[in-house]
């Protein structure tokens, strides 16, 4: 009797390869079709037929519930440790302090050239080294950064469009902050190579004095910050001049930055464009000069798509590397916290400070080490060894073919640079692993949010609330099977990397999509292009 | 703002509790009731509504949707390994002999009285060294008991009632083994002490030439028994004789035992009730003396129900400690096959051949080493030593008191013997640690079955199709609420466990269930029995 049933993950590697790679398949929802909508959630019966009908047209129940899978599930990333020891990588130990790890990563990177040499304005794209000469030559005071930082904030926001940047930002706490680093400095008591550099900070990642709303009108009325999240009191430690919360998508549900409550943020590049989400404060504020880093918290895209979006660097560190303790995180067997900044030596740096995992992390079957690469050591001679693995059929598929495009001539760059060789390698289940991952989140989101008062939960925006709404579809069948094909990606990945050392892919399969004005009030619902955007 | 919220696990255990566990609330149903309430899961809207009603009226939404669990998700039992040595126990190696550990177990028993002094029947309950004294001194060949034990199963089915061991029984293949056996006795090169020792198997388990059912009438027409499953490979190695494949409730769904299929076990101690299930064979089998000792499978009581009603030793060994690796597993966060023996030592004994884990095993994060019991040294001074944790509130719960009145007598007769001690406990939240239970095997048996042919699943029983159906209304909320819940039931007896080196319950709240005549031709769901049974 035929049985619909995957194959064997060793079976699948040896056959023949079809790429698929479907588009989401919904409406575009905005006014009064994203009111009706949401409306509809609340009708038993028209309600599920319309999700029904939803996620039916999506393949989820094809893929996730009508399929024999065998894998055992794997409900967290699980990977057996590098057993070699990486090239130019130096391990620390769990306990070791930021601040020594951040003087290893400022000793190793490459030399500099001072950027006062030329006559670049003082606020555009300084790096963080930048920000130390001119603070020890005493060319400008952390003060002076916060002060202009504050007058910057206030021009923003008066400006039309306005630009939003913050959900919560305390002059007087900068302030306060920039005083103590320029006495450090006067005094030669300058913590790290951080101190008095100025970030934003995510408003899911707690950071006193300030409250976490993660997005939301109502949380900080049911959930008190009584301390900095883990990752922030390391900054801390180094000196780290924390500006603000940055304004964010609604709970992280969402990849374009669209918040109806705290204003959107525009991309810097274009303002009628969106910044990209969920992280999309820190996207603009680093894209538009105001910090070289901010922090942000990504589970299926939400640091990598603004930062692609934004023109940042923009890194997801793995899972286990650094510690979630003190996030409003939601989306737990995949969320982790990271740098975006303007510059690869920033992320570095700034990464150096917060890595490492923290001895409350239950969550980590396999926490890894805090390590840091060193970018000096025979730096040519790593790239030239290097071999970046691309499945081109994918790699290809970007909604916007112009994308595809600039990100093979970064391919040519780098081999003419370097050497580096690119190795065609083959990724299957990209479709399944999408939905897999798709109902992963989802279900965890609607658990996290489990519990909290239904009239809390009405004052989320429309969009947000549809999107729970069918998140909640999620059955347990559905859950358990795409763990079981999480296992099967694992498995597909590690073979994958078995003969290259660097998966090459665009970060988003289109550019930066158009705000649309209704979008700026009640939201939209849109979720074809967060599927384009989310690669 | 007020929400739900389950108060954090250490606050709990300081705080006052109070005792409660709820009924199940359920209608009994047989016959067109049944029928009608089976059918009425395929309609859309009736099907939801009465559902939804009864997952209500036993608390599931408040237990896992509409409260606040702050604790991580646990989705395996995780538990430090033990650090101290434990007193008499010796660890083996993973690739330890099965032999060498059945030969330690042995030669580490108490000492024995011939069986034979006396004037017992020579196949009421025979322990295993019995059957190896009767084979060494030549009274008896493995050949007279297998051919003895076909007799009698041939016997059996001739009976009014008939009585129902076996889904798979073939003369041929027990002869043959017996041959073998008898000939290695002859010889002198037996293989270890469960030589030519007749083992029946639950049909989840692997054993060949057998298909294996599971209970149903149709697995294997879409699932191939390729080779002995991992522990019944390891008893072969020994020598041990398989009869056959034993009767169960189809797919482990119930505890009863009941099988429209195959036939359903009767009590040996009153053919009028049931053994309890779901290795409902096993538990007949060993009770009439058929055979010293037979393996089940448990998720969430199904080797010790049996055991119980039927005046068995059932042992269900920790997560992790004997692979699950041939078995149509679909519980696989919380089954383990282990043995139901009619005696202590017999359990050992086979316990000690099937121990570990194996290289193919992906799923337990902490595998354990095979160890293995030293029941001789200094028994006495150990049982003394011992302490028993008692939740009197929870102990004394049964739904019969005469079981809590027998269970409270036993512990006396273990202080009067060894002067153990029995220390009051507290074991918080048994309720929602029972709801979250059953929403995880549930969920975990509807992902083992989802893609199989709709054809072959309304073959199952009408009893098996209700519950399943009930199980497929676990949303991937319940299914993580449950595992948060996992985790704190894990701390709250890891807690007990400082204090205590024993939990003492009764196994089931009632003596063995009458069976209905309905029961044995469409069978019955009755899921408050099922709760009273499953304590």
């Amino acid at each position: 009797m035929a049985q619909n049933k995957m194959r064997p993950v060793d079976e699948v590697l040896r056959g023949k390869l079809e790429f698929k790679l479907a588009k989401v398949i919904a409406p575009k929802l905005t006014g009064w079709q994203l009111s009706l909508f949401v409306w509809s959630q609340g009708s038993f019966l028209f309600g599920k037929l319309i999700k029904s009908k939803l996620l039916r047209m999506n393949n989820l129940p094809q893929c996730l519930r009508e399929i024999i899978i065998s894998d055992a599930p794997m409900y967290q990333p699980e990977y057996p440790a590098n057993q070699a020891p990486e090239i130019a990588v130096k391990n620390f130990l769990d306990e070791s302090d930021p601040k020594e790890r951040v003087a290893f990563a400022l000793e190793h990177l490459p030399a500099r050239q001072s950027h006062f040499q030329d006559d670049s304005p003082p606020f555009l794209y300084w790096k963080i080294r930048d920000y130390v000469e001119a603070y020890t030559t005493g060319r400008v005071t952390p003060t002076q950064v916060a002060e202009r930082i504050i007058a910057t904030v206030e021009e923003a926001k008066k400006r039309s469009p306005s630009l939003v940047y913050f959900i919560s930002f305390l002059s007087e706490d900068v302030r306060k902050q920039a005083t103590e680093s320029t006495e450090r400095y006067k005094k030669g008591t300058a913590l790290s190579v951080l101190d008095g550099v100025p970030l934003a900070v995510k408003d899911d990642i707690d950071c006193l004095p300030h409250p976490s709303t993660a997005g939301t009108k109502w949380l900080p009325q049911v959930r008190e910050v009584k301390e900095d999240a883990v990752s922030i009191a390391r900054l801390r430690s180094c000196g780290m001049m924390m500006i603000g919360k940055a304004v964010m998508h609604e709970l992280g549900m969402g990849t374009t930055g669209s918040n109806p409550h705290h204003g959107t943020a525009r991309n810097p590049h274009d303002l009628g464009r969106y910044t990209g989400g969920s992280s999309s404060g820190p996207g603009a504020i680093v894209a538009s000069g105001l910090c070289p880093v901010a922090l942000g918290t990504d589970v299926g895209g939400s640091i990598r798509i603004p930062s692609s979006l934004c023109g940042n660097i923009g890194l997801k560190p793995t899972f286990g590397r650094i510690t979630n303790e003190g996030l409003f995180c939601v989306g737990w067997s995949m969320e982790s916290s990271g740098p975006i900044a303007s510059s690869t030596e920033d992320a570095l740096l700034v990464y150096a400070a917060m890595v490492g995992s923290h001895p409350t992390d239950k969550l980590h079957s396999w926490p890894l080490p805090p390590c840091v690469p060193d970018l000096n050591v025979g730096f040519q001679a790593i790239m030239g060894s290097l071999k970046l693995g691309k499945y081109s059929d994918w790699f290809n598929s970007t909604f916007e073919k112009e994308v595809a495009e600039v990100c093979n001539k970064s391919l040519n760059l780098i081999f003419e640079t370097f050497g580096t060789e690119t190795k065609e390698i083959i990724l299957p289940e990209l479709d399944e692993i999408k939905i897999a991952h798709l109902c992963t989140v989802g279900s965890e989101y609607v658990s996290g949010l489990a519990g909290y008062d239904t009239k809390l939960l009405k004052e989320l925006s429309l969009e947000v609330q549809g999107t729970l709404g069918l998140f909640k579809e999620f059955t347990a069948l559905d859950y358990l099977s795409s763990q079981k094909i999480r296992r099967r990606a694992m498995y597909f990945y590690m073979q994958a990397f078995e003969s290259v050392d660097v998966i090459v892919t665009p970060t988003t399969g289109t550019t930066a999509p158009v705000i649309s004005s209704a979008a700026l009030t009640v939201g939209e619902s849109d979720l074809t292009t967060v599927g384009i955007t989310y690669k």
